[in-house]
């Protein structure tokens, strides 16, 4: 675990007061925290943006009478073992499902397979989320 | 399930050969099913900036050893389970956990319960992702 | 002219390290600038998100020689010239223009306007840019 | 000028209803024009990510009477005179400052363009907008 540093900030009284409000009416407990929370989401873009290893989830919308749809999904899950970590699968009602891949690996890798994901015949939408390993932040 | 419509799209050529160098390279098997991409991610934006039904999914990532972090996250999570489908977990490490949460329900409160859950001490990521239920598009 | 406020925050000492370096990559030349910055972007988002009075700019590409699309491009503007504050416009080649198009006002008038310019025949690109009236940061 | 190419789209009836209703509510005079404008869109994203030449927009607001902010945003300026085609000054009130540049060249000089225009002490606000040079599109 990473010991604690204390530094001082120097900020415009409006501008702080301002800050203020918004991170109350969100619920931080304190203001380092809302601001370590500015921080790490600005690491955490430059490791996506950078490459390396990273995490993220794909979430998937579709309708699962398609045919072919489902040995699809597989095929293209199976081409990317090395990058999913786990799947998650729901019934959003009698017709549609929605599935969330949760993915750890090389950027390009995780793009790649959101393109492959996204092409299949009858998926309604398909979003990469990123985020991080945890490891950097 | 809905009936299938043909009709014709006017386009400079130019501007046709290269989406059809580029779908073809993402693997898209007609040029059909990548329109019908295009037009059905346009019409899910719209669905989450108008408000009303919607689904998607809460990401997090967080160091699992912070005190109060776990309870805080149950707390939260029981104040929203009417818009709360479901959740998977995966230890990324010794020390971080992802989490993804699948939410359903009013765009307001599911931009209520991100707002809280990132403002628990110890989260180091939460990224909300949105999509569809699937009965629009 | 607002006073300046100095306060304290703690942070983990690794994740001050890792922003320190990205900061000074970046240029900055202290790190409570640095700090300032990611303050001012949140409570910009915000303001739009809210709606109220922002401030903006539309950024158009086309190729002038389409028939119709100058008084077409007059006749829009003209029907937003309240919140349209100038306009610049470049020749990008022979055939492409580039006109940025600066404006101040209520967020869905705005937004109205660039769905607006962006139905227009001809126009190859419309991209609203959301900024601050200065005035909230 | 390019030939134009007609070609057939099969689509769901339900879904190119709802597509039909929201682009005339939008004023695109045809649906052919309404799919150009997703087909270039898409196209214009894949250019920023691939790098190459683009052109685009950097938006600053500031406060100018911050000492040093005029030299440095000039000195800024002159050091990347390769890619600033134009800019435009707004005084949005008594000491705010709206300024457009207009980029044209390399995606990564734009971008470092825009990390030291962020960087500069008393920018409220520095926002990137890419769009198209009009030649692929």
């Amino acid at each position: 675990m990473s010991e604690i540093t204390r530094f001082t900030v120097s900020l415009e009284s409006d501008l702080l007061a301002k800050f203020d409000k918004k991170i109350e009416k969100q619920g931080y407990p304190t203001r380092s925290e809302a601001i370590k929370s500015l921080i790490r989401n600005n690491l955490i873009e430059q490791e996506w943006h950078r490459g390396g290893e990273v995490a993220g989830t794909v979430t998937l919308v579709y309708d699962h009478h398609k045919s072919n749809l489902v040995p699809d999904l597989l095929r293209v899950q199976h081409d990317y073992g090395k990058v999913i970590l786990a799947s998650q699968h729901l019934h959003l009602d009698h017709d549609n499902c929605l599935e969330v891949i949760v993915v750890k690996g090389e950027v390009g890798s995780i793009e790649s397979l959101t393109s492959d994901l996204t092409a299949i015949k009858g998926i309604k939408h398909c979003q990469l989320t990123m985020t991080t390993t945890g490891q950097e932040v």
